[in-house]
């Protein structure tokens, strides 16, 4: 099976635009089939901010309401998706930037709580891997913006790292599959010192005695989910490091 | 060959959102392969004052400088672009939205005089069909936003006219195309007389004696140009009228 590599990058990557530069440049070495999957920053807080969106709490938690949807869709969708098409373009790299309603590529479902509000958001129900395959084929880039849709009309928030998870899984199907996440550290860290390997046990383990928390911990999920659905390689890294061949912490059985 | 229609619509439709989707149910039954074109219309100009972005006049004339590409980036190729798509899923159409940098598209050269300051605008070099034609094979439904790239790593903000007649004369070579400018009247009019035909004759006679003013004058010359192109039926109607077979002003050689 031919190579694939899925690589997130995340918020303080983009939000800079000397180092998204030297990201992108990066990336654009990286050999065989690629996809690009992308969160949005504090852009989308800062634009917000100017535009008079105040976040919507409900119970401690940030409801995608229609204003923070239609936010989300301009920076993520728009700003973030077409620059970073734009400069892989002027790298050489044929790219294409989708949301997950284009061809249709991420039906999800709204998420649906008894107890809480979460507004626009969206659960991936799957990911269609007919035109994937084929961008990949002709040597085209896929940019996946964190957008799905609910088959009726609708824009839905969607994780950036759940995009990533489940295309990476949908396409191990057909191609040997390595997924990165990008971002601001080294890897997974315990206080000063880097994490090399990770497995379930061991995630468990940190989690309980609170060393991973926060947004690491979902993220954790969804790279053993995508483990455990067939992708080959996965690994937690630093966004200056999507060239190299071991670094980060590495995700194993 | 197989038929195609190109539809561009403009700014009043998109500001009106049950005027959006009753145009867009509309042009969901359209038969056959169709692309749609759309422009902006006064939303990026709302967000820009909500922004503080203040339009940049030099010599009376607006330039597109860093902070507006953004602006129309983010209102076009985010909002407007994936809010359409994502309409069109819900009403059965599998639509793609892209800028002209996506796949390389609309490969464009930023405007250069020596006189005077356009900014981030690009004059379209060439679009490109070969995707195109693959979606169109595959009922694909292009949706494009009037966006371009110079291939340097920079968008372009480029005439939603410009673009709709650009790609409906360049697909000429391949399909029966049909090019429908759509807008919030029933066509070009002298007075409150609709005008049903025009040719090149009378489109300079309504120009010189100021009938024919502002916009609608690079729109019918976009329009002249297709028809020199190939395409075969160019028409300027309502945007309520794109399901019906004769109405609007005809663009005759």
């Amino acid at each position: 099976m031919n190579a694939l590599k899925v690589v997130k990058i995340g918020g303080r990557v983009i939000d800079d635009e000397a180092k998204l530069d030297a990201f992108l440049k990066d990336f654009s070495k990286l050999k065989g089939s690629k996809i690009l999957v992308h969160g949005g920053g504090s852009t989308a807080t800062k634009i917000g901010e100017k535009l008079g969106i105040q976040p919507n709490m409900i119970d401690g938690r940030r409801v995608t309401d229609d204003e923070t949807l239609d936010l989300i869709t301009m920076v993520y969708g728009g700003l973030v998706n077409k620059k970073i098409v734009a400069k892989l373009q002027g790298l050489g790299v044929n790219a294409a930037g989708f949301s997950g309603a284009d061809l249709d590529i991420i039906p999800a479902k709204k998420r649906n709580s008894m107890h809480l509000d979460y507004g626009w958001v969206g659960d991936i129900e799957k990911v269609n891997t007919e035109w994937l395959m084929k961008f990949l084929r002709e040597d085209i880039v896929p940019v996946l913006a964190p957008l799905t849709h609910d088959g009726r009309g609708n824009l839905l928030n969607t994780n950036a790292d759940a995009i990533a998870s489940f295309t990476a899984s949908a396409l191990a199907e057909f191609m040997d599959v390595e997924l990165m996440f990008c971002f601001e550290q080294p890897g997974v860290m315990n206080k000063e010192k880097q994490i090399t390997q990770m497995n379930l046990l061991l995630f468990r383990h940190l989690k309980d005695t609170g060393i991973i928390t926060d947004g690491m911990i979902p993220k954790l999920d969804l790279g053993f989910k995508a483990l455990k659905k067939g992708v080959q390689k996965i690994s937690i890294r630093n966004f200056d490091a999507v060239n190299r061949k071991k670094t980060g912490t590495e995700l194993i059985q």
